[in-house]
């Protein structure tokens, strides 16, 4: 590795570009440090235009796909330009009330990376491209990680562009009013590498301690839609003998999810995670039994067999309340990702980048998908975390040390260099 | 009791009003028989228009008071038109895709009692009032029993005025708009007594079998307002072992509401009913553990201190969720009416009637609680129930056969002329 490209990596650039990008769709100041970033909205728009503007400064050459991916090039003096890029990125969309590190680091500390390497004077074998992916969070359009399921194939390109939020607005159209529907298809399959630096989103670096986290494994995900159908009466009249209560069966079902995956968690696999976050209880009336709830249940591991137990474990359960409540219910697995392992050579050159700028680097796993989930099927991947203040993301509480994310930067620089450089 | 007035009590013309009367805010067909009727909208205006044009064609003097309940008087030739009335009805109002005869039939079987009256060419010694309540519901301005509230005075006029909807429009607004802000208070204080009629909502009657149901007591309401908090965090970094999920807390006191009301019912009081039925959970997306959740709980019993002691559950659950699950909770208990018994008069009279007429009665408790709960604050009241098919209420699938809701009348017209006559 270089010695001293670490030097050249400026934590203030990161820091600035992260504050003017948190400034569009920014929360009131008093909520903490959040904004609202969905894919084709204005403020979606200036977050991608001063990304462009920041990549063109540098003289990357900029593309914009089909939907929207961003991708800025950089072919140092003495690479060869045919030659496959190793890439780095990640996302500027946010959820409702999101942070502002989730996404955005990433992006911004691909950039620095190159612009450290430049500042040095370096210039590695392989072009190095830096990429913000559209609709990762999938806040409007998608379930998410949209972008870079296009970049590996596993979506189509008019599938995605045909996708609708709940007004009707297309993602084409959402993207033509922001000036980023462009054309082609940004292909991951065309890279030697991929590198992502994300915000950890948990707790396990600052528990640890440790500065940063390699990560080994990213979990699968299912996702399961349910339905309890009871029946809707007076509360006041209907005695409690005689009811079908759809919210007391799917509290049973939420207690039992909670009771599996803990003991999955004491006997299995330490790493398994159910969680009802959808719960929604028609009618709602304060005077009225409840007659249908409807909930969104996500399970993630770095082992698919666990998983499935855990979602067999929700079926059982459902198969239980309607011989023992009299509900009925049905169940659905819209969304299946398993488990994916991260590439050796890309861990190997985050720990060796780790070792060689100073940083104590801990193995992990992730329990968020992250566009490398998809990248990972394309190419060679690895996926880095800087620590996230009390493990708080997907809020306005989101925080990570500006010298953690200068450091990080350091390790993903000195990682990207050497990936680039045969 | 007169021997003769039930022959003249027409069924079919209950039918006409109530079949008319549910054309205004119908739902779609295929829902069923359903209606929404809001305080204040257009619907309930005409629904109101044609209540007064149903009075003034039989030649009752019609008053609106200042909150919009309605009154229709018929002093017969031979009475006293000092002497304290006998007052029946009951709303015109529905909640959002409520059913047709809940309200309806209490009000204009009151008309047909005094219909029927007039016919058989009888003469009591009271006048008889015939009262439509407004937003009994609570669908629009208020918890319910708006009307009837203002009319034994428990609530002021002016207040009752101010209540504002969601989007600030106020009750006097909305009454004003369709011509029902009418002047003064109807008071209830001055009836000699009062009897209403109104469906079951129930399957009671329907198990038992009985035509009709004399109601002894009315069950007490308490309403509970309860927030749990817990820590919202994304659902696939957290692990099981460091999260405050505000759902499963709430889900364990959904289903311990359910086994202490259960318990309650076997040992005690098989009356009582505990119902947790607004459950709002934030933010509610599939991948973020739930921070929040909003209960409102409904309990009633016609015994005050069993509904204390389901109270007193609530409270001990939330100190062990706060002990065993580390959420925050709060409690508060907005809405609190003791049950209260129906005046032996009425009750007598009601049972009476039924034997003359023919009707197999039977004794129950009213779950629900009915503008009534206030009257009988303020007078002898008296409350009766026809049956409900399947026990359906609040619901496009509200039904009562027109043959239950005519014999029901003939049963009311004969309780209200014997107390109307010395």
């Amino acid at each position: 590795m270089d010695q001293q490209l670490h030097r050249y990596v400026d934590g203030d650039r990161v820091r600035v570009d992260i504050t003017r990008t948190a400034e569009f769709g920014a929360l009131p100041d008093e909520e903490g440090h959040g904004r609202t970033v969905l894919t084709g909205t204005e403020a979606d728009g200036l977050a991608r235009e001063y990304f462009v503007e920041r990549l063109e400064e540098r003289g990357l050459e900029v593309r914009v796909d089909a939907v929207g991916n961003v991708t800025g090039r950089w072919v140092p003096d003495g690479a060869d330009p045919t030659a496959r890029a190793v890439a780095t990125g990640s996302h500027l969309d946010s959820v409702v009330s999101g942070g502002i590190f989730d996404g955005v680091l990433g992006v911004y500390a691909g950039l620095e990376s190159v612009r450290a390497m430049q500042d040095a004077g370096l210039s590695p074998d392989r072009p190095v491209e830096v990429v913000a992916f559209t609709e990762e969070e999938g806040g409007r359009f998608s379930d998410g990680v949209l972008g870079s399921s296009v970049a590996i194939g596993a979506r189509d390109v008019d599938d995605a562009l045909a996708a609708a939020d709940g007004d009707g607005v297309t993602l084409e159209e959402a993207l033509a009013r922001i000036g980023f529907r462009g054309d082609g298809r940004l292909n991951a399959a065309a890279w030697d590498s991929w590198l992502e630096l994300h915000v950890e989103q948990g707790t396990r670096l600052e528990e640890a301690p440790a500065s940063a986290g390699v990560v080994t494994h990213i979990t699968g995900t299912i996702r399961c839609h349910v339905d309890i159908v009871g029946e809707a009466n007076h509360a006041g009249t209907t005695s409690m003998g005689s009811r079908t209560d759809a919210l007391a069966a799917a509290s049973e079902l939420v207690l039992d999810l909670e009771s599996t995956t803990n003991e999955i968690v004491r006997r299995r696999s330490e790493t398994a995670v159910g969680t009802v976050g959808q719960f929604e209880v028609e009618p709602g009336s304060i005077n009225v039994i409840p007659g249908a709830v409807r909930l969104g249940i996500d399970v993630r591991d770095v082992e698919y067999a666990t998983m499935e137990r855990i979602v067999s474990g929700i079926q059982s359960c459902l198969d239980r309340l309607e011989d023992q409540r009299n509900v009925e219910t049905s169940f659905s697995r819209p969304y299946d990702i398993e488990p994916i392992a991260m590439s050796d050579r890309c861990v190997a050159a985050l720990h060796d980048a780790a070792a060689g700028v100073g940083i104590d680097a801990i193995d992990l796993h992730s329990g968020a998908g992250h566009d490398t989930m998809h990248i990972a099927k394309a190419t060679d991947a690895g996926l880095v975390f800087a620590p996230s203040e009390g493990g708080y993301s997907h809020s306005a509480a989101e925080w990570t040390d500006w010298e953690d994310c200068a450091a990080a930067t350091r390790l993903l620089a000195v990682a990207l260099h050497d990936l680039a450089t045969e």
